[in-house]
């Protein structure tokens, strides 16, 4: 019923970012239907009228930025830029996302282990997709000589990856420090690196 | 009673040993205590003339390690090297007390927050302390010029410690490659960027 729709209504949107924000605060295993119910004002049998379990909540709570967040950087990747442009791109573009989304990514960097089957039976992609697609622009970058010629492509990855998604521990949407500004930090720590050029 | 000794007995250390390997399998909530006493050939029972609790159990799994990576951290940042030095013996630390102490770190960084308030009880460093001690290094970096003067500190100490931390989701002890050379190539990326210098 859910997925046929293409926009939630109203309730549904609600119960999903009420989900979210539980998930979040005490974890996607300690939240019960109950707490979500309540959160939305609702009976538990109520609930069942928009969504089935637990777990397909989880799965719409991160359906949608996941795929934002694939699918851009995929058209960035694919884009004309050099190398360097897209990895300031790609970077800008994690964090923007994760800002955008707050507080659904972070249950989905937490518990993306209670949805990964369920985002593989519907074809999102999963972080391994989304890994492999970074680990592939770096290897262009090192192909075009933009990049180091030693750079191992796969930890270079997992590190990118580990900076930005790290924030989901530390991260606070209403914080003195715009994701913009964080997203700049990241990049030229990852181009230049920290030390002062000699 | 388990406090007062220096060094765990062997069945203790076995039970630990259990209780760390289920607790990364299964996660730190879905483990029962019934799971960590079958893993270890003993009844409930038994178990709790060794420990008193899950909660507990979680708190020997993790202290060790974390004091062992703090200690360590503080030592570096208190020796005389130059900085960009003990960058490069910050991140083998923690990259090989990670390897170490698998899987006993990793249970540690996603399940913290069980574990926090035992933590700070027993005026164990927690990782904000971990984090500043880091940002402590970076910022006198900045200030002897052998860091970009530019630089955020906090953001970078958190950058760092995300690359590092997230390790926990991709690294395979027994993996190809070695700890060791996962932190080179961290140490790198994080000293002089990707870019190829012109």
């Amino acid at each position: 019923m859910v997925k046929s729709r293409k926009t939630a209504p109203a309730k549904e949107q609600e119960i999903i970012a009420a989900a979210a924000s539980l998930f979040k605060k005490k974890g996607y295993r300690a939240t019960t239907l109950e707490d979500i119910a309540a959160a939305v004002g609702m009976l538990k049998g109520s609930l069942y009228y928009y969504i089935r379990s637990k777990e397909e909540l989880l799965y719409l709570v991160v359906r949608d930025p996941i795929r934002q967040a694939y699918n851009k950087l995929e058209e960035i990747v694919n884009s004309d830029a050099p190398v360097t442009a897209k990895i300031t791109q790609a970077i800008a573009n994690h964090v923007v996302v994760f800002h955008q989304h707050y507080p659904h990514i972070a249950v989905y960097l937490h518990d993306f282990h209670n949805v990964m089957q369920k985002l593989q039976d519907n074809s999102i992609e999963t972080p391994k997709e989304y890994r492999q697609l970074l680990a592939q622009l770096l290897q262009r970058g090192v192909d075009s000589g933009e990049l180091r010629s030693d750079l191992d492509v796969t930890v270079a990855s997992y590190a990118i990856l580990g900076m930005c998604n790290w924030m989901y521990r530390w991260y606070k949407p209403e914080g003195h420090m715009s994701a913009e500004a964080i997203a700049d930090v990241f990049t030229k720590l990852v181009l230049e690196g920290l030390q002062q050029s000699t």
